[in-house]
């Protein structure tokens, strides 16, 4: 590819509302253009990057005895109302009319197409398993796109579906998958990549892994042992807190505290640390009902664990419309309305001689003791993993740190097939319906965490098995003829080999030069100018480390192939 | 492939609804589901196929120079609103609103989607001609779906867009398009396919060729000249028309014609022909205006050609609401609104001696001479080509059939550019908008339109470059140890000779092996059974000829690859 004809321009400004290094970079290195909030155009550098995302999960999938089919991006209602998504999917789900007054969706997911594929077209049980997979364009309206390709409204998604008899041949398969998981994003050339458990969500099932690209800029917060390999979204970790060191409660004692009503300003007033209080959080159900959890103070409320106890998605809640009285809120005395739920949190069990709001105005409870004072209390894990926290497993100190989910897989049980109307018949003569997988990796999302991983402070650097080109020839001084020459002879040479270059034949500076190819992260750079030709030489220089050879001009082809071929190596042997 | 596990069923009954051959053998064949009106899942068959015939295209695109690109699915209004085609489009545009209620449109077309990718990307006449092109999932909101793929409202398409300085320079590189769409369609396996001259319709712009897959099931009309090769859509063709042996025409004479309204009637009650009266048809303009068209009574109305005088989408007019007597409308005496539009069609220019409506219940005049009796009137072409007509260029007698359009191209001009603002700087510092062509090919409707070309009774019949696999593997009486075994070992042994091929391994009746293997139409079938296992040899069936081929073991991978690269050979050499 000639660069003088490459449509798109490399900019030198860091473009407005980009904060991520894969945004800025993506948009300065003429990667990608906004077409609107959430929504880009890939230009050819990009598509090119996307197109060999796409084949490594592609032979990863064949692998696995996949098979690639297409699903619609529009469908229709009907088939969402199967499953119950059609109204349970908040605002992600885009939904619309067709000029005949039907109502539509934009895919987000293909669960229900699976299934509608397997749908009388697979009836017994010796086709299972099977899975069948897509590469596709998914619209997901999302209300906070953000971070150019990490969060936008349109990506482009593998989506794989599974289907078994059994929950073992499942768990078998699921398994697979995990391997293959690990294997694509080795491929792509991630080297800080976990798997960690994760919350199923909206898409129902009990058993999910999320792959997280791991990096400070990512969404997800994730907990992570460095001993025994513990990992877990944050959403769905559990740890064991550190304890205190309390005496036996005394008799309980209502203090006036005034003004103090945080837990902070409660501490600092009566004189004792935040580990020795159990505060309160409320929270309002869609149906209105009161949801309130007691925790110890220093610790907060996980949200993901408390709506799957309620049953529903929480707002904070109005204490004083359910005759509550803010900042004053304890767990001795409450009185609630009778449909509320009143959660207790693990980090109060065996808790002695804490704090608590007394329920009044401008008073607190002390001396408080979990055994003595709360009477018929269950209590459950609602809290989120902390600094300081222990691994379950192996009581190390956890890790917390960020993550970008870049892939992830479920075990679905039969919550679509159920709904959905499918059946095999069995060996018995019985029917049953299928036990479902879902597996889907962000091909964009990919693009971009890898740039988070790798780019510096120079631009993008990219790993040779998904690099748009594998060699990047600069030739400096184009006026010069005998460099003019010999770039044409090279660059058709380079191309003869099988090597995939871009070809800068532009007559500027080097310094524009040389910039821009740093910002494209083109793995190789050739260099050639009026002086390394009068050493017979050509300078390349490798982009990830910054190393520099001088090669010579007879050497050059099979050198740049012993090159190409020794960190593709590298990155496959890691598998 | 094993085919216990290929997802879908081969179905023995033609599905309701279903009229075109490609329809019908694609749903019976496993290949489609309908997911919703015009909206399918492409199986793992047509899924092959699909990718087959996009490999083909991007082969050639990227020979022609072409950047492979992504465009987005979801585009804003207001990018279709610099074009001014979110006012022009009508119903076929699909609107929506997202979340945060901002007006949306689903990809129909993406010049807009172009424009704006090279806008303020490419500033300098050094970067032109380029052209960009995609592969991706398109949306047009049909009135009317019909025939599987051949219409569908969801559809898979490659869209090019190039930019030039000058219209010499489009018109090169329109050629060149031209020439490489003879190649990929010629490659995809069709044999009787053409070019013809089209509309422009809503893309703007003045040339236009639509490539056209030759079938009487077509909606498309053709024009064609076996002689010289002129060819047309019927929307753009002219022709000469057979003259009409007149005397001179005696003086005009009103009669009496009393019930007989239409052409019929009236050449029954005068005894004459049509071709010896002026007809009338009568439309309406969008915005309500009367348009009147005078045409030998044997013509038919074009009515594209017919929107372009009038500059507007035409309805039937209610003609009593403008004053005029249905069925004795005519060319002498008319009274029409003065805002209105009257068209004389090229076939009353010279025409003596006819019969037209008198303007007048009931009566109609005769012996009227356009010469002597139609004054200051201006003759435009506006009707249909029909049968018996002869060429413009040549004289031959043309040939009227119909077609499926499988490509179009068009040369855009500045339609889009000049809109949306894009400008490159030119040598002499000046600065100009690009002029535009673009191209389109419909995959899936390609693939359709090749099953209407190639299939037969007994079902699919893929030519080799696209077919989903080349070899069918049908081992017979499965039930049979040498039989399994050597199945087993035959299809190993072909797939590590790098042949794509399907193995029927069910146990399941002759019968039905074969009638299946037929409707799914893989190029090559092998059979082996406890026969041919004495015999030493496999029975190799090429589906497109019926021929059969007795082989033996040892040579059979040998001989499957010849058969496989002369087909493939066959096709290419033909470019």
């Amino acid at each position: 590819m000639r660069m003088s004809k490459l449509v798109g321009e490399r900019i030198k400004e860091s473009p407005n509302g980009a904060t991520l290094k894969s945004h800025i970079y993506l948009l300065r290195a003429g990667y990608i253009k906004q077409v609107s909030t959430g929504i880009f155009s890939l230009l050819p550098p990009a598509q090119r990057v996307n197109q060999k995302i796409q084949n490594i999960i592609r032979e990863e999938m064949d692998a696995l005895g996949g098979q690639e089919v297409l699903f619609p991006v529009v469908m229709p209602r009907e088939l969402w109302d199967m499953s119950g998504r059609y109204d349970s999917i908040k605002g992600e789900l885009l939904r619309f009319k067709d000029r005949t007054g039907h109502d539509m969706v934009l895919g987000m997911t293909h669960e229900e197409a699976a299934v509608h594929m397997a749908l009388n077209t697979v009836k017994s049980h010796e086709q299972l398993p099977f899975m069948i997979y897509q590469i596709q364009t998914k619209y997901r309206d999302e209300a906070r796109p953000r971070g150019g390709l990490i969060r936008a409204r349109e990506f482009t998604m593998k989506d794989a579906y599974s289907f078994h008899t059994s929950q073992a041949d499942l768990e078998d398969y699921y398994k697979k998958v995990y391997d293959a998981y690990f294997r694509i994003f080795k491929r792509i050339g991630f080297k800080n990549f976990i798997a960690v458990k994760s919350d199923t969500g909206m898409m129902g099932g009990k058993v999910a892994d999320e792959f997280m690209a791991v990096t400070e800029c990512g969404e997800d917060r994730l907990v992570i042992c460095p001993k025994c390999g513990y990992s877990s979204n944050m959403e769905v970790a559990v740890s064991v807190k550190t304890e205190n060191d309390h005496n036996v409660a005394g008799e309980m004692q209502e203090v006036f505290t005034g003004n103090a009503k945080t837990i902070e300003e409660v501490c600092a007033f009566l004189e004792t640390d935040a580990c020795h209080t159990a505060k309160s959080v409320c929270y309002q159900t869609d149906d209105g009902r009161l949801v309130v959890v007691f925790l110890r103070g220093d610790c907060d409320v996980n949200e993901t664990k408390l709506q799957k106890i309620a049953k529903s998605e929480l707002t904070p809640a109005k204490v004083e419309e359910f005759g509550l009285i803010a900042g004053n809120i304890g767990c001795i005395n409450l009185k609630v309305p009778e449909n509320s739920v009143v959660c207790f949190d693990k980090t109060l069990q065996g808790l002695e001689n804490f704090v608590t709001g007394a329920n009044k105005k401008d008073f607190h409870i002390k001396n408080v003791s979990a055994s003595r004072d709360l009477h018929d209390v269950e209590f459950v894990d609602v809290s989120l993993v902390k600094e300081g926290d222990r691994c379950v497993c192996c009581g190390e100190k956890l890790n917390l740190t960020r993550g970008i989910e870049i892939g992830n897989i479920f075990q679905l049980g039969t919550k679509y097939t159920a709904t959905m109307g499918m059946k095999v018949t069995m060996p018995d003569g019985t029917t049953k319906e299928p036990i479902m997988g879902c597996y889907g990796i962000g091909v964009g999302r990919s693009l971009a965490s890898i740039i988070e991983e790798k780019a510096d402070d120079k631009g993008l650097v990219w790993p040779m098995t998904i690099a748009p080109w594998q060699v990047h020839l600069c030739p400096l001084r184009l006026d010069d003829e005998n460099v003019a020459t010999l770039a044409e002879e090279l660059y058709r040479n380079i191309q003869k080999a099988g090597i995939e270059v871009l070809y800068d034949d532009r007559n500027l500076s080097a310094g524009i030069k040389l910039t821009d190819s740093e910002l494209m992260g083109i793995p190789i750079r050739v260099i050639i100018s009026p002086k390394t030709i009068t050493q017979g030489q050509a300078e390349v220089t490798i982009r990830q480390t910054g190393e520099k050879l001088f090669i010579n001009f007879n050497d050059l082809i099979s050198e740049l192939k012993a090159l190409i071929a020794d960190e593709i190596e590298e990155i496959e042997n890691n598998l």
